[in-house]
């Protein structure tokens, strides 16, 4: 299958192309630059390897949590990709797509342990999901929501995590449970298209497509919090 | 000609489908609906005609000056579409499209009067077009701006304007001078996609489009305001 996978969830800018096992892609950090980058890059990537946007079977994104604005670009360009060219659509959770990248990474998680990846949400708050590695891929421990970093929570099971993403910037807000059970945290890391592609991949093995009217951003704030809900 | 047009660029959200003289539209007021409203209204307007995207000679959208997340959401759309589909896009001025629609409306402007249209901009400024008919299409009569409702000036000719737009709901606090030149002033008007499409029909006939990868937003803050041109 032919898969294009973009990214503008983060100040980062991506595009991926992955065709059967090959994987090419762009990337760039662009806090302002989306609309004016994306575009270019999926041209490219399609170029060199003397493809036209026809030849595409699906397209992914990271759906969020993120950035709104950056958001809205990418399920625009998604939306106007997929209505075009009349092939479905595979979101892809931004947070996951940080996931894989440090699961896949050599060494830097241990046998067993969880990936606790964390966004900075602005307004005091942080995006969060928690991943344990099934074969090789993150599969969620426990519902992505967003809260205040004094309130995050890990699952009891795994014991040990490792955490990225900007939102570990807030650490020393978080709770002091949530320290020890860290073994390392590294908030440099943002989605990237490649692990979009990768997951989407996956999904798309599944069955998990969905048309350009359904491709939606998943902010997380217009839901309902886990810090919300009756009993807490 | 099949030419799609869109416009996200304030609390409307909506598309028009222009094929030769026949033109078919959706609108909708949903100040946070555009992304889950936009590619519905295009499939319903192609769907009618029994249309499929690959129909389309041309895609249009009201770049701007708008609503910054608004105009994100069109321009994605129009990138992914055009990209998708090998087709050119034309940008057409949101502010010359809420006059476009004034110059239309049967009695409303005066033989020789111009048109002012202002939209409010937030930051206590307003985003700022005078046009005049010319065969009953509207031509700037100045460069589009952002500034100051205090600091708006109306070009010395004609000298009876027509308002439109929500930038008039701020008219307390522009210029006296302004007021008197002015005939009447509705600042209920918004862009409108099917203006888009008659407006991006006479620039196709003038050839001017751009490609998928030229489409961009047009936000006027980003740039060199009159206000701050040297001497002034």
């Amino acid at each position: 299958m032919n898969l294009l996978a973009l990214d503008t969830s983060s100040e980062g800018c991506s595009a991926a192309l992955l065709l059967d096992d090959q994987l090419t892609d762009r990337f760039s950090i662009a806090p302002r630059g989306h609309t004016r980058l994306l575009m270019p890059m999926i041209r490219e990537l399609l170029a060199e390897q003397n493809l036209t946007a026809s030849a595409l079977d699906a397209v992914a994104f990271a759906c969020g949590p993120g950035s709104f604005t950056g958001l809205r670009i990418a399920t625009g360009v998604v939306q106007g990709l997929a209505f075009g060219l009349d092939i479905p659509v595979i979101p892809v959770s931004s947070l996951a797509t940080v996931a894989a990248q440090v699961m896949a990474e050599p060494g830097l998680v241990d046998p067993g342990a969880g990936v606790a990846i964390a966004f900075d949400a602005r307004m005091g708050e942080v995006y969060w999901g928690c991943f344990r590695s099934r074969q090789g891929f993150p599969e969620l421990v426990a519902p992505e929501r967003v809260c205040a970093p004094g309130d995050l929570v890990l699952p009891d099971s795994p014991a040990r995590w490792v955490g990225a993403g900007s939102g570990w910037l807030l650490q020393e807000r978080m709770p002091e449970e949530l320290a020890v059970r860290i073994q390392r945290a590294d908030p440099g890391r943002v989605p990237r298209a490649r692990e979009v592609a990768l997951l989407a991949r996956e999904a798309w093995n599944r069955g998990e497509t969905v048309s350009a009217e359904k491709a939606m951003p998943i902010y997380l704030r217009d839901e309902v919090t886990w810090k919300k809900l009756p009993g807490r």
